[in-house]
């Protein structure tokens, strides 16, 4: 069962990294929470396209990958060039490697819930500089 | 196997509330990594007794545990009074919320790697008001 979820989440991976995310519903529930916020998967989707639009290269990168029950724990790493505002910090042209950490509640194979924390300071730290 | 791991890191966690944090040698290596840095088992000690010191009221809340193979992830809540400089930040008196998102490597039972974001932004925002 594990193995199916993490095959599941690797595909959800595979899926964002292909950077076609306007019908994610092999993969999210109609309704979700976002770090405890209601949100469509709609909204969702509209969240990563945005981030896709203000980051051409982004590509998510699993570096760890913790599997147990309906949960999944990763952690994510990013190497690249943000050309729009991100995280309410303009673009400076330079390349940037950041983390986030995350978890997903999964129901029936889908996410209900997604609990999400990105290394702001280090993506600060290198969009001031 | 995953029940024996996810009962140590409870006791673990135990262990942290109790504040008596001055001999882990029974959850972690004598050499880890945290955050990709090397550290000893008593610089990780000190770094915790340095947190408590400074938040006398600082409880580990499992919000989320994942456990898989040698790896722990745990979203932790607190919910404290910092008395003393935390995160760079001097304290003000209130109590604040923020998560910590955490994965664990453990090798025969005891941790050899952290990696784990902080909700600094979160904190940032409740100092400093």
């Amino acid at each position: 069962l594990n193995t199916d979820l993490e095959a599941q989440y690797r595909l959800y991976i595979e899926r964002l990294n292909s950077h076609v995310v306007d019908d994610l519903s092999d993969f999210v529930h109609d309704a979700l929470t976002y770090n405890g916020q209601a949100m469509t998967r709609r909204d969702y989707q509209d969240m990563l396209a945005g981030d896709i639009a203000a980051i051409p290269d982004l590509r998510f990168e699993i570096d760890r990958l913790v599997v147990q029950h309906d949960h999944v724990a990763c952690r994510i790493n990013f190497s690249c060039t943000p050309e729009g505002e991100f995280m309410g910090l303009a673009p400076n042209g330079k390349s940037i490697s950041f983390s986030e950490h995350v978890f997903y509640r999964f129901r029936d194979g889908r996410i209900c819930e997604v609990l999400s924390l990105i290394d702001q300071t280090a993506i600060r730290a290198q969009l001031a500089s």
